[in-house]
């Protein structure tokens, strides 16, 4: 093996100080997010400082055929940080400075290691907003949302990263720096790499720089919570509101074994009976607020609902603090918690919500069900222990047939987490033999010897 | 040549009526909307009506290596449907159902043929709109606008093409079907298999259906047109209503030569002696308008712009047509209309329209510039005569450098009439290349035999 060799060469390209060899440092790239993946210890970890030193790295990869996986703080849900084969781990975490925001163009410049909620507090003083918001806006880096083309709350008026991002540098498997994309708001010249690199999971090349588009901060917001008794009415209210025109900045759900673990964690005053509650928020202008406001009170009473609007921010703040608790408070029920994040069209929610249930009591496992309603991304959470091996199995066989009934109701594999190595295995049912060919062959054409991130979203 | 076994084998496949040999029929399809390129009659022309005949087509193309050039309407203005190499069009216009209007989810499935307006006069009845109008979207069909990721005057508020396109079938180089993306607003399942097809001129694959995002009509509108003495401060005008926080639903730019002839042509009432007019629309809920109106107005005003705002139906038709004039009263003033779509960041547009103004001096041109001035889309168009070839070495040098400077202000080379083969020669500058060879190796992954619209985008 000639790991000696690798690390020498990585030392004299980069410095001492951006190369660990540690054991206990190693240890700490073994893993990510993901709950129920294997955990592996990289043989070396570099952090680079510039594009340049990115470029060293993947070039001495390249050279000794060293698996080579970039991250960030590896937030993500679907093991897409993993060292399967362990070889390098890449953190581009030093590479954290925000290069520019053109106020005038609404757009900022940032290297790949800038913490999303940074870039946010950043454009703040300008009036401006990144709108994407991934639950772990706080600790996600730029580049690992980008990587993994992120979701979160604001999705269904604001939509998600990959309509965030307008230009990229990437630094390439063989090495050589590629500029796509830029500040315009126009751009079809030639292939749409920008957009093929989002979401790629760090399998087709290094992202080093990313230009993102900004939006003027929404002058004011409303939030409501809606409690229903039952399921189907509380579906009925989500299409309701959308059919009705109005288009919530955030539109979320969480089911009653979610309503119940959350307040018996937070207590938060959230109705334990209740069969499901809608969080709701609108925003924009004061005239725009207050009219799709009272349209949301409407369509939620129509269905059943019942109807508390925050009257200020402190009821706000409780609103949100109740949903931010939905995964903190399931994760702590139970010694692991595996995620989901099935993703239907918004009006086949009814269908998804009644097959979780159905799913829950064929498999007698403990399934909480919250997520973003208004774009269809819910996220089936089930409460279960790794040590347990008969209870994983049934585990597996649920999460199996969570994807099926997705597939079968025209959805997707994943709104917003990745496919990763946890979702692999469902990756023809949704693109076809043709689809995953297609998707090979890109894979090969942009990193024929297979260094980057190998392993994740395709197997060779 | 094998030409009498591919039609041969063509008319097995779709039947006589759907092949076509005359000599009459085939010149039709030797040219499309662009100025100054070649026209090539191809050998056969083949109308497609159902998938699996486009996958016929394909395979037959495939066995024969006979290029294969698929087209729509042939509006585009990039020479993107020209037969270079002559062998097979494939005309999709009678693919032109719309399959589809989900007005719950907020979608709509169709077939490439269907006409961008038709599909916008059918989904009016349900309240929505499709948003992107390229301005010939009485003839276009969605398949074409799809392939070059048409633009339009709406771009700047609503996006382009490839923020509606949610879903697509395609017919692969090897005659395979693929199906990506859906109607789910989240999807991060593998690469954006959708918005690499987006834009990619036919070159990738065939789109044999689409679902395309609707939303909901915007409820009213108004519209301005200012008068400015200064390009200067009509450009400030433009990112003044920006820096403002009003994104415009149209915001629309005429200079003095364009001015002129719209005026001459049309009669509409324009000032022919203002160096530039500034077309804005708002729109959305009542009050969000006016208040947007009311900051239109002030901008323009502190930046010595004469306002008049539309009162009436009548009035708003008469601003609109003014700026649907500016085209086809520049093409009537010369026998020959060169139109490039250089784009640049939206701050930048005072340099770029005096960069032009510069090169229409320097080689003694007239160039009228219009465009879609709030996304940094601007349309200088060069009145010229292709048989003029003394004039013609003058109208490529002129192009050769506004490109260059729309590069050197951190521009595009195409913000929505694509590469074709009327700007490959530029590519280079843009992508370098590192970025060449990545978009050489996309376009061999999927299409090996460079069956599929050859010579376009890339050269091989």
């Amino acid at each position: 093996m000639c790991l000696n060799k690798v690390i020498e060469q990585l030392t004299q390209a980069l410095g001492e100080e951006n190369v660990l060899t540690e054991k206990e440092e190693l240890a700490a790239y073994s893993f990510d997010a993901t709950a129920d993946i294997p955990k592996v210890v990289p043989q070396v970890v570099v952090t680079p400082t510039s594009t340049q030193q990115v470029q060293e790295v993947v070039k001495i990869a390249a050279k000794y055929k060293m698996p080579l996986y970039t991250r960030g703080s590896g937030t993500n849900l679907s093991g897409g940080t993993i060292p399967l084969n362990q070889g390098i781990v890449m953190v581009m975490v030093k590479m954290n400075k925000i290069l520019e925001i053109d106020a005038e163009n609404l757009t900022a410049t940032v290297q790949p290691g800038v913490i999303i909620q940074d870039l946010n507090d950043a454009v703040a003083e300008y009036g401006l907003i990144y709108p994407p918001d991934p639950g772990t806006v706080a600790t996600a880096t730029m580049g690992g949302s980008v990587a993994e083309c992120s979701g979160g709350l604001r999705g269904l008026k604001y939509g998600v990263t990959k309509h965030y991002v307008m230009g990229l540098e990437v630094v390439l498997a063989n090495g050589k720096v590629m500029r796509c994309g830029g500040k315009t708001v126009k751009n079809v010249t030639a292939y749409d790499m920008v957009k093929l690199f989002v979401g790629s999971e760090g399998t087709l090349g290094v992202i080093t720089e990313i230009i993102v588009k900004l939006i003027p901060a929404p002058e004011t917001r409303k939030s409501a919570l809606a409690v229903f008794r039952s399921l189907d009415d509380a579906a009925k209210a989500i299409t309701g509101i959308i059919a009705n025109k109005v288009i919530p900045a955030t539109l979320e759900i969480m089911d009653n074994v979610t309503i119940r673990t959350v307040e018996n964690y937070a207590r938060v005053g959230l109705p334990t009976d209740a069969e499901a509650v809608l969080l709701i928020e609108v925003d924009g202008i004061p005239e725009v607020v207050e009219k799709e406001a009272e349209v949301v009170a409407r369509v939620c009473r129509e269905n059943n609902g019942e109807l508390k609007l925050a009257e200020t921010a402190e009821e706000r703040d409780e609103i949100w603090q109740a949903r931010r608790a939905a995964l903190p408070a399931l994760a702590q029920v139970s010694p692991t918690t595996v995620l989901e994040d099935a993703t239907v069209p918004r009006s086949k929610i009814p269908d998804m919500l009644k097959a979780l249930r159905h799913i829950a009591e064929k498999y007698q496992l403990t399934i909480g069900t919250f997520g973003h309603a208004g774009d269809g991304n819910l996220h089936p959470t089930i409460l279960t222990d790794e040590n347990n091996a008969e209870e994983m199995k049934r585990v597996h066989k649920a999460v199996d047939e969570i994807f099926e009934v997705a597939l079968s109701l025209g959805g997707t594999l994943s709104g917003e987490h990745g496919i990763g190595i946890a979702k692999q295995k469902y990756l023809e049912k949704e693109f076809g033999e043709a689809g995953i060919e297609a998707l090979k062959a890109i894979k090969k054409a942009l990193d024929p010897e297979n260094i980057l991130n190998p392993g994740k979203i395709l197997k060779f």
